[in-house]
């Protein structure tokens, strides 16, 4: 998506480690036209399969993920950080997921009663990076019994390891932007085949 | 707003402690038409004020909040729980708030740069009961400098005491729907003034 990439370009900063911080539009300020349009785009590129829900992990995953389910017309899931006091441990689905930025692990919660086995789960996440939090939640859709249709992400991190290992196991996984590496400069440079849109 | 009201009454359950669970459709899994429906209704009631930004908190009311935004055609922002290790401490404003449902007291931070003394905020968020998360957003944008244009609420827990600090302040507060008590038998009873819509 080649606005979106434009905006990473303009608007994004880099630091050491691979980070990219796209706080100024995309995860803390959000410019909520450009969210409807990757939203929009999610629902094009999704438009050949059946998707009865959207999942996502809170938080900055939600505000496009409920801009994907609006166009598709389904309902929204989002899968809530910790175990949920107001469920018993019967009543959900978890998944534990490891984070790198913050240097631990945390489970990811989801009521068992909003995904059946008859459902075909959208997953849309803001980030693709080490993969972790996208692993949980295809966990959790196979838990269930429903079917992955697929992944969308705004951002992938193409250096790390994230979108290959859940390619690997088979699940679709379109990312809208595809950061394939960051120079020393800092310059962000995109995959070629994301460039196309 | 009529609509909200009767999917409260007939999808909502309570519990003992005032609690009221509307866990199917608006804060884990989440109804998009509806959601719109409520952010078109906030965009309506506040639409003889000036908004330059939607304010909300992490992470239920991120769903309503960019529906706002997207309506009114200004920026989300949305605070973020927890101390933000990618910011140093004077690049945010914080705020802290105690959390009655969890026993315990977290800060909210946002950055300084996505909230300006010229701004006039509109806040969103899912639930108001004891005020808390309200209050802190208030303050962050009271030490930014910029204007409490409102407060915008899903819904307001008439008989906790949050609306009624926030109003004392001189903060414009509305609330979709208010519940003004849970009866013995477990049924929500609104507000007389908030079942006109």
């Amino acid at each position: 998506m080649l606005e979106l990439q434009r905006r990473i370009r303009e608007q994004g900063t880099t630091a050491p480690g691979g980070v990219i911080r796209v706080d100024s539009f995309l995860n803390h300020q959000i410019d909520p036209l450009l969210a409807d349009r990757i939203a929009g785009e999610f629902a094009r590129r999704f438009s050949d399969i059946r998707v009865t829900r959207v999942l996502t992990i809170e938080a900055s995953g939600i505000a496009f993920a409920v801009l994907v389910a609006l166009k598709i017309g389904v309902p929204l899931v989002f899968a809530k950080k910790g175990r949920s006091r107001s469920l018993g441990d019967d009543a959900v689905y978890t998944a534990s997921v490891r984070s790198f930025t913050r240097g631990d692990e945390f489970t990811v919660s989801v009521a068992r009663k909003y995904i059946s086995k008859d459902d075909s789960v959208l997953i849309i996440d803001d980030f693709l990076a080490m993969g972790e939090a996208a692993q949980g939640l295809v966990d959790i859709v196979r838990q269930s019994g429903a079917n992955v249709g697929g992944v969308g992400i705004v951002i992938e991190k193409g250096f790390q390891p994230g979108g290959r290992k859940l390619r690997n196991q088979g699940v679709r996984v379109e990312s809208l932007a595809v950061v394939s590496r960051i120079t020393d400069q800092g310059d962000i440079v995109f995959r070629d085949n994301s460039t196309i849109d």
